[in-house]
């Protein structure tokens, strides 16, 4: 699998899978296609990955979500609650290459992208703070623009 | 919290706390303290991470396990299968100097680490292939020496 799915408690566009977060992320249960719940979870729907952005507003998560990613025999996942808050960490320029992709933990100082300009200098952008990238975004304009959402883990590490 | 814990299937030493996996992961359970499980699930026992390499023999992981961690707001699991190949990566130098941390995506051919010689001269250790940062092992040695155990996700992005 090449990306993560993303799920979501308010779905604007819902595809067909669905999970359910019991006692705040204590239980954890994907439904099967076509699968009744009657429990008192959370049920979370399947939308678009790209769509991650739809669900953070000024740099806050607006409704429960959860990323499923699986690598061969192993599967991750990642529950973020409503109101947690990401950095939003912009690179722009001529040329945008990026060095780390969803699911990284970065280390405070680390490198994000490398930036060249039209004469072919070379510039880096690093995060300010250690955290895990939870979504890189491609925006549509004249020069090639990114941003990292990164879910910041605080001053915890020496 | 600063350190993940680690759950397995088959605990050497097993500290207090439980997680249930059934459906081959499409659910799980963390367990309350004594509160009693009759399903068909595996039952995976908190153990020390400091112990993650007691459960990897010649690179293949020899019971299921599963890893939880807790940032603010976001909970992270990675549930691991008994069988799963891992990159075991040395470094070892006059002084090393990791670069990533247990959890980090290293995209190929990025640094783990830095190597200096007692001379002074710097030189890099980098992943050969794309993959996450299981654990992090300091050898006790004479010379500074850590093993980055890295599960793979073979050669899926361009």
């Amino acid at each position: 699998m090449r990306f993560p799915k993303l799920f979501v408690e308010n779905p604007k566009k819902p595809e067909k899978d669905r999970v359910v977060v019991e006692r705040d992320g204590k239980v954890i249960k994907f439904l099967e296609e076509g699968e009744e719940y009657s429990g008192d979870g959370k049920v979370l729907y399947e939308v678009i990955y790209d769509d991650f952005d739809e669900y953070v507003l000024m740099g806050t998560v607006v409704c429960d979500m959860l990323m499923y990613y699986e690598v061969g025999e192993v599967k991750q996942i990642t529950y973020i609650k409503k109101g947690t808050k990401l950095l939003e960490i912009p690179a722009e320029g001529y040329k945008v290459y990026p060095i780390v992709d969803f699911g990284c933990r970065v280390l405070e100082g680390h490198r994000l992208a490398a930036l060249q300009s039209r004469k072919g200098d070379i510039r880096f952008v690093n995060t300010p703070e250690t955290g895990i990238v939870l979504f890189l975004k491609e925006v549509p304009s004249k020069r090639e623009n990114y941003i990292f959402y990164i879910l910041p883990e605080g001053k915890k590490w020496d």
